[in-house]
């Protein structure tokens, strides 16, 4: 949302009221869908739906899709039958799955009515599958060409076909709609003889995925090797859809966004930051933050526990923030870490051991060096620079032995909790930050005052 | 990596030692790329360059593009100057250079002499443009059309010069390298008419990319408008490369590992986690550790100078962790949810003042239900349950008033701080939890002993 769009919306609607519709119209066709979308997205509300029917049918269809949620809503109440239908005769089958998994139930209700039979039967096959399911991804509309036709009658095929279809240049060999293989157009047109036959150039290793595969699996698979799209097949290896790489995108952001949402401390939200109110944002971030808030009332316990020690040696309050944080800030290194390898399926379960050995042996060397650090910084910056009288150099190696062994508890349960969360078929990020901060303060407190008591004798 | 790409690098260690060439080859070409470098990874050293060698030669490329820089210099390492060239001849210009850009100096003066003169000069090309920019992630074998071409000449020429192109499926048309507009195949296919000329039916409103735009901006583009390539232009207008959806995929996976990183408190790493030594490790994380146990002296000394006041009332300490964490978390909230709507180009700096009001009455809400939440917890918990005499209604009083005010300190430094850096130019990433909650540590601090001072009259 740029600040060019910003004033484009405003152009249009003093436009609009000045009825200079060919003017919009010149200048709507310059632009692109996703453009249009924005533009659309910044304009009030009774100006929309005008400016909506001024675009091409074919352009007006591709900004639909573009659009919000909410902004389609609107469109399509404002639609007649005949505009509705025109607008869906455009879509693509899983964009129109899309719209209508966002729809309240009489808007659903409408869109079935006015889509053409084959689309109402093909967006209902796809609805029967779960949310963020392969199946509920793919699109029917792919080009399926048979084993026994020459290259001259796949070109055909695809030229009859190929308007109404999501991509053409992958193009998918069936026989009783079992996936034998697949063919670029790529190898088509570069294929040596037109009359050559589809068997003979097809590729017939296709990788493919199941309708029930995790959506994130297969946007990464579709990222690994580099494929414009992925056949989807049934459990008799019928080919029933193709995800194509533009969604795989969309698919890659969004579980990036959500692991991110989570790692932070809140509920995922669908809604962009600007689209959502301080109630949404709200709902997203108090459950956390009452959960933390009450466990660390553990946190609290054990130090109401050594409150006579703390009465005895004042000066170990001051260490309580640092301590923690540096605790806090070594267990989310590790389990951010943790948590985007499994993401990206660099990991798995049984690399375990070779994980914890790993962030052992990187919490030595920096618990070594955060040690050393820091018993210089007490002994130049808190007692001499600042004079605290309390500050001996027994008390500086109790907290440097805390800092050590807290880093080496702090990496060990930040690896490990993630692990075992996907173990046990939990979203890992839950396991991220907010989660092993509490877990590690208590742990860090437990292992200061238990130094504490046994060096300073208190 | 699966189990089975684990067992099936020692069936193929076992088949080379029994030197059953035929079998692996007839397993390898049944296999992707992606995968056979996978196992290829698995293998021991010794193994590997004699299975590579087993790879018919397309395959071999392709297979050698997908593998880790240090199993690529190996191989190199271990080639005749024919096979390097034989390798070199089969890759795209621009995994040519992904692959130039991670060897040593050595290796790279022996990729390039063994390039052709043409490879060279365009490998030497994008090497001019800094990392990161849509220059250097281009490829420079793109399908160029004449507009005074007609359908039928250009699906020759797509059918002649195809081959070597990293895709044909999107061409470009150009007159003295001027980028004039754009033809897919599928519009060349479907055209009514084999005698239309390429600038009838070419798309004239063509959007690209400048060689300096940055990688990140250049692959949000590519996944908003759905685009199989993104076309590199010259401060001319001069078309010189383009970018493909695969390596904006890779871009996006890449940017979203680096903020996760960043916002957890670590350099930036491009090595996977089981490739990572502990010292790799240690290097990313130690910076931000050291850096935040030193400003944790502020916190330290805020306590050291209210040293007196805890002294009188020991309770109080008792619920810093619990304030410090819940604001922590409160700021991190805020800033992640910014840090990422940045990275999407969702938010702009002009949204400051809208994104601040949306955080401020956010923070009403969650620090009002708290705090709220916090003074039952603490009548109930503390007092009650656990009998603690120092808990009274008025020090109740001041943990919760510390708490909601500390919630909206956090949330406006949370928002704020992501976004100003964005403005200067660095990355907002680096204002993430770790950096806000040393800030909002200090903050609540001094807020809770003001309020004590102010309550409790100590």
């Amino acid at each position: 949302m740029s600040d060019t769009t910003f004033s484009l919306a405003a152009t249009f609607e003093e436009l609009l009221a000045a009825k200079k519709y060919n003017t919009i119209r010149d200048v709507l066709v310059t632009m692109n869908p996703s453009d249009v979308a924005a533009v659309m997205d910044d304009m009030e509300e009774k100006g929309m739906p005008l400016l909506f029917r001024l675009l091409p049918k074919e352009q007006a269809a591709e900004t639909f899709v573009e659009m919000d949620p909410e902004l389609q809503e609107l469109l399509i109440k404002s639609f007649s039958d005949t505009e509705l239908k025109e607008v869906l005769d455009e879509l693509y089958v899983d964009d129109a799955v899309d719209i209508v998994e966002e729809m309240p139930a009489n808007v659903v209700k409408r869109i079935l009515q006015a889509a053409d039979p084959q689309m109402r039967r093909e967006i209902n096959e796809i609805l029967r599958y779960p949310e963020n399911s392969a199946g509920s991804l793919m699109t029917t509309e792919y080009v399926s060409l048979r084993p026994d036709m020459t290259v001259a009658d796949a070109i055909t095929r695809i030229r009859r076909t190929g308007v109404d279809k999501e991509t053409i240049y992958t193009c998918y060999v069936t026989k009783d709609r079992l996936l034998l293989g697949l063919v670029t157009v790529k190898d088509l047109l570069l294929a040596p003889d037109d009359d050559m036959l589809v068997s003979d150039i097809m590729e017939t290793n296709v990788i493919s995925v199941d309708t029930m595969t995790d959506q994130e699996e297969v946007a990464n698979m579709l990222s690994k090797y580099n494929f414009l799209a992925l056949p989807v097949v049934d459990t008799g290896g019928r080919l029933v859809g193709i995800i194509t790489f533009d969604d795989a995108m969309d698919v890659l952001q969004e579980e990036a966004t959500e692991d991110i949402e989570i790692m932070g401390g809140m509920t995922p939200s669908d809604k962009t930051y600007l689209r959502s109110t301080p109630w949404d944002l709200f709902k997203h971030r108090i459950p956390w933050l009452l959960l933390l808030m009450v466990s660390a009332t553990f946190t609290g316990m054990i130090i109401s526990g050594f409150e006579d020690a703390l009465a005895a040696q004042v000066v170990l309050t001051a260490f309580i923030p640092m301590l923690m944080d540096t605790g806090g800030n070594s267990g989310s290194q590790s389990s951010v870490t943790i948590i985007r390898a499994l993401s990206l399926d660099e990991l798995e379960f049984h690399d375990l051991p070779k994980v914890i050995w790993n962030e052992i042996r990187t919490a030595v060397l920096a618990g070594a060096v955060l040690a050393a650090a820091c018993f210089v910084k007490i002994m130049l910056v808190d007692k001499l620079l600042m004079g605290n009288e309390g500050v001996t150099p027994l008390v500086a190696l109790v907290v440097c032995l805390t800092l050590a062994v807290t880093v080496l508890v702090a990496k060990v349960i930040g690896c490990t909790l993630p692990m075992f969360a996907k173990r046990l078929g939990f979203d890992p990020a839950v396991m991220a930050s907010p989660f092993i901060t509490t877990a590690v303060d208590a742990v860090s407190l437990l292992v200061y005052f238990g130094i504490a008591t046994a060096l300073l004798h208190i």
